[in-house]
């Protein structure tokens, strides 16, 4: 059982991870390679627990605040810890150095996940000594607000690791999911990147705008992807199940397939017309109270659906 | 000002849209090839009616209902109506021959709309004496439960018809965008079609399985796009807007476009694979009751939301 987690790296992702592992009940131990991060963060993490505790989402925020710890050192930070959740900066040569300590650091039972959601882990974690108890665990920021964890081991990792991932985020009030093997931008990414390589398609050849994109999913798509991902869609659109549903509309989606345009790059005309349009709804300079409004529409979805196990 | 609509084809799609025009104060027709399904329609119609009002959004049941007429014949339904809607099976012919049909029969400054998802208008507008005032307005099904409408013209599509179909439908309570010209699938299909060519790829070479597609959607990407749609959601991820996004992005989202694979053909194992998993969680014998179960948690996330004008 796990009792402890260490939060290496408490930019915006480390410190929202502190705040689920704290509201789980397990002692946090933080660390930066900057310490003005942790000084910035704790704050930051009590703010985000009094916000789950206010939509009964978490407990008692003094009780989770006093299981959070500043830690003098990377190798203090780790040393009593049974999941290591780093969340650095995105640069590979950097997360190269990050592993090897933490690899040499921690307990041999403890497991090692990198929050990161560009790089692939074997080229950070492969040829470690431990290379069979780390993996991705792939948050969507903010993992306190947003439950899905992508995990996705290297070719080194233990099945045992993943198994163990998968039961530990389930605890701690995540929804994970588990890739088979490492493919680019994981799924999520995948997934975003296809609806959105079409959509730039769709602004840049002037079919409509970017705001019109956004309209057919708020009004449109997202009303019922928001409870049914797209294949149960399909599956309650027709009377005999998605059987019935491709049987009737195989033709007509190989029609739009042949015509998608997925690649198409974010050009500059796209990314311009989609900048003024957002910039108009949501001025540049008001982005930080905007970015706290989205939270507190994230925090009413989450109210009551993350209640963690612990 | 449009008092009147008919609605040609009162099916599952037809039925729907008869409830957003008798709940925004209009008197309606129906007519429908076969006679009995004049008949199913009333009593869906009057329930779907009622459940609106049961969330605070549509008026008197009783009152609607009596705004609502079956009539005796289609020249009947579209004499007097400043709006047809036509929800006919997706069938071409029979689509020209109805067309035909309409625009004989309906007054000179009558809108002629088509739900259709999958033609395109051209085939069956284009040449009529009345092009001008042919459009298509595809729904996302139910359209009383999903507000977005895509407004598409033909080549011979006046613009001031495409302007008068956006101001009704904003009236009658829906959210219409504009296509500034034909294209397959229209903006949510091609989308929608992206992505799951996308999650057929990922699931046609073992990546992960149906449903974990349907949690990436349910318990994260849909987290943000059921309020923000895949532009804001950019926009809202970088302190310095969507330009700085896709700057800091543009080399993973390209390495990550370049490995799409969103013609990824509905193949019979991925299709299997869905069917016995969605089956698992809703079988084919319980559809219906589960179709209703999908339509409360619209009709929950349409309350109050979705209130008409008039």
């Amino acid at each position: 059982m796990i009792e402890r987690a260490a939060c290496i790296g408490v930019g915006n992702v480390g410190r929202s991870w502190a705040v689920v592992f704290a509201r789980a009940g397990l002692t946090v131990d933080l660390w930066d390679a900057d310490p003005r991060a942790v000084e910035r963060a704790l704050p930051a993490i009590a703010a985000a627990l009094g916000d789950l505790q206010s939509v009964g989402a978490a407990g008692d925020v003094a009780a989770a605040m006093g299981r959070i710890r500043s830690a003098p050192s990377l190798e203090a930070a780790v040393a009593d810890a049974g999941w290591v959740q780093e969340s650095a900066a995105e640069d590979l040569p950097a997360k190269q150095l990050l592993f090897a300590a933490l690899d040499e650091a921690a307990a041999p039972d403890a497991v090692l996940a990198s929050s990161t959601s560009a790089i692939p882990g074997s080229l950070f974690m492969a040829s470690l000594a431990g290379a069979a108890r780390c993996l991705v665990a792939h948050p969507v920021n903010p993992p306190h607000l947003i439950p899905l964890v992508e995990l996705c081991g290297t070719s080194q990792t233990a099945a045992a690791t993943v198994d163990r991932a998968d039961a530990f985020m389930r605890r701690v009030g995540q929804a994970p999911v588990k890739l088979a093997r490492e493919i680019e931008g994981f799924l999520l990414n995948r997934l975003q990147w296809a609806l959105l390589g079409e959509a730039m398609h769709l602004v840049g050849e002037g079919i409509c705008t970017p705001a019109e994109i956004d309209r057919v999913m708020t009004e449109g798509l997202a009303r019922r992807w928001a409870f049914l991902g797209p294949f149960a869609v399909a599956h309650l659109n027709a009377s005999d199940g998605i059987e019935g549903y491709f049987a009737v509309l195989a033709e007509a989606i190989a029609r739009v397939q042949a015509t998608l345009r997925t690649d198409y790059p974010p050009s500059d005309a796209v990314i311009a017309a989609a900048s003024t349009e957002m910039a108009a709804r949501f001025p540049v300079a008001d982005l930080p109270a905007w970015q706290q409004w989205r939270d507190r529409q994230l925090l009413a979805r989450a109210a009551g659906t993350q209640a963690p196990a612990a």
